[in-house]
């Protein structure tokens, strides 16, 4: 079964003004509650703290990474490429739909705290008893494991999964410009039809003809202003700190036997790390801030303020530190714990970085189990290379980052104990005279 | 204390590109907890179930009512009109960004229902002991008092009042371009700019220059567009029946003493009508959603299946019917009732209408309780009509309106007992052959 | 010889963002030097003295009627609709392309004057010996012939006609979207991609469905607007009115003998009325401008001064007249002569009128000489309805126009003058008390 | 004489919205003639040849650069700043509005052949007997001379100066925006209300709030982009070397005494090096358009061939060279010989090159006399940087240049001699076999 619906189904996208389901497949898989979930996860997490417009949820994220990756197959089905395998549609869009559908609410932080992983959860939707998987086997039996295999990048042939997953994939491609058009700032629209039209199936790879390799330099520098201006937005960096003393603290309660006046069953799975893929399906972003508004009122003063802050918005400030040597932090933490406060939770160093664009990649970033394939460029009929050895400014970005550590605290506390820090303390933290 | 800040602050709003606090007061305002939470009430309540992009908050709403407002007045202060009364702006800026923070979740269902007023709730929360009162009254004791009486528009200056509620007010301008943003339609986009610029004070009311009644026209017609196309859309007022159905039929378990296994105290509060103001700020759509998820395993069958309904977004279809005479309906409920359906939960009809600009509105909108100032161009020094003896366009739409009766239902249950309804019935709800 | 070019060409476009070549004829037509030539005639003709971005020519119109059809007839193609002959793809795009290339200088204005006609001259262009006519016998030897039949509206195929001339063809959707990106109004911008989602071949004709009917309203309503605010804008009138009595004047003095000290060839022929279609092709409106800025020191001291009027934009003024009865204008014209003007030069009556939407439209618009097809919907699988019938919007714009009389007329000398005119004719002016 | 205008006039802009007339010598400036001669300069030269969007012109940038200056001046006297000098307003907006009056049609490369320049025939127009300086000397005596200070960046504030010539000045800000909007590319699209919101003025000169420091880096990366994609875009280069020859050889033949049957009084004076300022008020693009659509019929066969290259855009190829060494270029230059062609006339090596930001420039662009001030941030309340001493990313594409060498000639008659042509220069110029 994979039949053509009759007539082509329409939703109103602002990105892309409209995104079209022309298979039956596709279309039952968007009805179903796994994927209907998405709608309770937000794209950004915490950003909306930041940008008040980046509302915007997971559903739409990956109906836009369906409607990319569809241009594309078009594109190569209208001029009949012969180095894209046409079988490899409908395994390619249900990919591209559902490579984000095992993600929990505020999923990055979770992750961290609980040693979930996204991709995990997605493969156990696919293959274990749901409705996507209901939906997928009605293809065939070996389907749900073939979307699963290109999700997890093992799929074999690489073409597919270069297409939701590589330097410039369907996936980095729509977030781009959906944050971009959510959050309200104009450096993230680069020529997105431009891009889909250069682009070509060679022997076993996406690559671009050589004419696109200016529309790909403005992709790379929206995604490097992207990343600094909305990704690691230093305030967005402190709820995400929060989040995670929330989790970090709720755990170690949970852990240590305390009893919770609030405590829905799939919380609690998520504590004690019992979780199966049903009780996961039930985590949404709604969950999450209905039990953290509640655990304002549990009685440990930690949690309840950690959650008073998250819900309220009162972050924690951070101060920029060039060299935060274990001296230096030695020394706060020790003021921190002379006025009372918890340098466990009280203080967190954080180093953001992101390369904009690498060819070979030493450091992996956190959670990336693999290199992403690289952006090559075709001139003529067979010549490829990568695309910083012909682009000057892509050569000079690459490798460029320009994290800095910045130290996040809460504020008020330090403020109320001023006299009691020691003066260099005072003077790093900006704390004028008492 | 009515001081300026000493840095202007800004928020990024991919609507107005920025907004702009200059004022401690509205800076403090949008850092309460009363505030802070319209981040988890939505702007268009269940649109996003039919425009998955219409996920923004009352809170980024309430930021562009009190932006254009602020544009307004900064644009009176810098001409020095003399009809403008100048102490008058802090009072109109908390107003604009207050009108809509008593608003509870998926508000005008709730409201239905439950028979609340968010009007009265914004009064309260501006009266009573709460972090946005304690914020007015360092402006002075009878702030909060004003800022209630311009939102309840019995405010002594009719031109304050019309700043956020007439026929062209800032809430309406505002709401117009950013459900227009989010949804991704393009007929919402008048030209505020100039209308922003032809704006006058004159002799107590707010008065458009005639060179702009272009501009005008342009606005009104993208509203009839919008009530058309977004705001009345069957889908979002299928989700809307399905919603009102929950309420009523939890708040009819409840008082038939049914024992829930899920039930928030705030959520018990608002079913057995006995909430103050600190239980009604709990109420959020975060605690809504997460509540219907849980009673989608009451066990209630018409509750849970409601419930599943919504969160899955498997809503009621409707069919169009130009007479919904009596006879018609009870065939239609007799039908019903033979499949063993239950007429009050499982067919509703909707008539959906908005008169796009009416100068004598005879017939009151739901929930309107006073007539809105009409749209009033100046001619000359002195001359002033009302814009439909002016505007051939706003003539030809005035008292213009084009709804129709739909009846909506579950199709599954039609469907499944197909065979077992009268011939008529089945022709109706387009049943084909069993 | 109707090869497909081996790698398509592409025209970066500030409206449709890329105009995509597949076609060698196609390519080789925009080559031409007639087609050129349009680079040199303004898309709007004077209206760039009222709004100064809109300096667009037809070259870049002509590219866009040409690309909305090559859109239309690719989605014809890919859906295979049957109703959809497509063995006339080629035919369309020439005539789409071509359609305009008979163009002259402010052609409105001209055509007046002169007594020619575009269209006859686009046809001329098409089959006289012209570097486009060789182009196109290139295909085939009656190809030139079936181009121009389809221009002319007597090509036997209604549905091939229908895409460049009706109530909502190629042309109009084109115009209208350049023309509000370059002026930089904002009420033209309508759905292009969901019109043309909803466009099908339909026994002959082009319909649209149903659901598409609110984006058709959307067209409707921005052509409204564009007709008002634009293309009648007062200022482009007038400085139509000065064009028109320069060619008057220079006609008058040609037939009277007068020697010019500037008088090119093509200029010459076109006074003469002795143009041949070459002589026709060399003018432009770089010649005309050039030819104004010379006749602005001719001694005619009416031709040298509407000349520098028009160079240097000093246009005639107008005052509105509600009912413009002749014993008014001839008051109003006694008065002008007592004070030294030439009534035939210096005052004009203008009455612009636009029929938003006619179903039956009486009274032709001048130069039109056919009914444009209506707008036909197309209800389930073949019911079919002229929209009006179906939208309670369109009915209610239907048949509305706003025409007032405006009197143009230079203010300079009538300032001068004042002491000399009769009250009455002072205060038709609003000459205030001298 | 430096009065308000009793109403402000309003200019509709698609770039800038609106722009806004508050002065009557602003008013009375636009409407000189001068001034309405820029409608007849286009703002890119023959860059609508290469981008057919780009026919805008000189008028409306010169609108755009004053309506910039307007923004931030208002927004320095809005906010009371000290170091901005109150009494500069109006010579500011003045010199902002002339800075380009004394541009010619294509203006880059009638300077280059006839050596002008236009600043120098920009003073002229203020300071000579012209519409212009009479308007200027309403203000008063020394008002044209301090006007045309500014614009040749000897007044003796600098402050004023840098207003419209700087690195991130008016005229640039405008015209990266203008040009990227008017071809249609969307790389030049930055954040100019978040730059005019952080400009501050500091002790004479312009600096930028450091928290605006992203906003400047998306400034320069577009600048780079739209440098490499339009401005230096190599059939724009092509269509200038063209142009260029064409004047170098009218002026080769006028100065070897050949009769030309078209030869308008200013064209002459052009090519006889004997213009005055009313002469060269008189060159227009209308006016070389027409003078070259004549020349193509003139008996010098080159003359007419590179006009009717011109007029009908059948431009130059171009080959890339890595290494034009002297041997090369005249083995190339021997083989043109041989068949006929005029090196001097059909071959050109063109190098272009533009450095995106520099603090140091070593080595001026053609025709720039003066280093351009750097852009300065201001960190906290006195801290001024040059703005790549923090931001990496400018760092980074610091001295970044990417120019390669082209060779541009005629493609025809090279294929048409082929078979004549050494092995080694076919292979250059990519003839395959005869």
């Amino acid at each position: 079964m994979k039949e053509k619906l009759t007539e082509e189904k329409v939703f109103k996208d602002p990105v892309h003004h409209y995104i079209y389901v022309q298979d039956q497949t596709v279309w039952d898989l968007i009805n179903t509650k796994e994927f209907q979930r998405l709608r309770k996860i937000r794209q950004l997490g915490t950003s909306y703290l930041t940008f008040h417009g980046a509302e915007h949820s997971r559903f739409s994220h990956s109906l836009g990474v369906y409607e990319i990756t569809r241009k594309i197959i078009s594109q190569f089905e209208r001029h009949g490429y012969p180095d894209w395998p046409k079988e490899e549609r409908l395994v390619s869009l249900c990919a591209a739909l559902l490579h984000d559908v095992g993600h929990g609410p505020f999923s990055h932080s979770l992750e961290e705290v609980f040693d979930t992983d996204h991709e995990e959860w997605t493969c156990k939707i696919l293959l274990e008893n749901t409705e996507i998987n209901r939906v997928l086997r009605n293809v065939s039996d070996d389907f749900p494991g073939k979307v699963a295999a290109v999700i997890q990048k093992t799929y074999p042939k690489p073409i597919v999964v270069s297409l939701i997953s590589s330097q410039m994939d369907a996936d980095r491609m729509d977030y781009l410009l959906r944050d971009a058009f959510f959050t309200g700032v104009n450096y993230g629209t680069f020529d997105l039809e431009r891009i889909l039209r250069v682009l070509r199936p060679f022997k076993g790879q996406i690559v671009v003809k050589e004419s696109g390799m200016h529309a790909v330099e403005h992709y790379l520098m929206s995604r490097y202003q992207m990343y600094w201006q909305i990704y690691f937005h230093p305030v967005t960096r402190s709820s995400e700190i929060i989040l995670r003393q929330i989790f970090r603290r709720a755990q170690q309660l949970y852990g240590g036997g305390c009893a919770f006046d609030w405590l829905p069953d799939s919380i609690k799975g998520l504590l004690a790390g019992t979780m199966d893929v049903h009780d996961y399906l039930k985590l949404d972003e709604a969950l999450v801030q209905t039990t953290f508004a509640q655990w304002a009122e549990e009685r440990d003063p930690l949690l309840s303020d950690l959650c008073d802050r998250f819900m309220n918005r009162r972050l924690y400030k951070y101060i920029t530190i060039d060299n935060p040597d274990e001296s230096l932090l030695n020394e706060i933490s020790d003021a921190f714990v002379s006025i009372g406060l918890d340098p466990d939770y009280h203080m967190e160093i954080d180093f953001p970085f992101d390369l904009p664009y690498d060819v070979y990649r030493p450091d992996k970033k956190e959670g990336e189990k693999k290199e992403k394939a690289p952006i090559l460029l075709l001139s003529g009929e067979d010549e490829v290379s990568e695309i910083s050895a012909k682009s000057d400014i892509v050569r000079s970005i690459t490798g460029l980052h320009q994290g800095q550590y910045h130290l996040y605290y809460p504020e008020e506390p330090l403020l109320r104990a001023a006299s009691d820090l020691p003066e260099r303390v005072k003077q790093l933290f900006y704390i004028k005279g008492v």
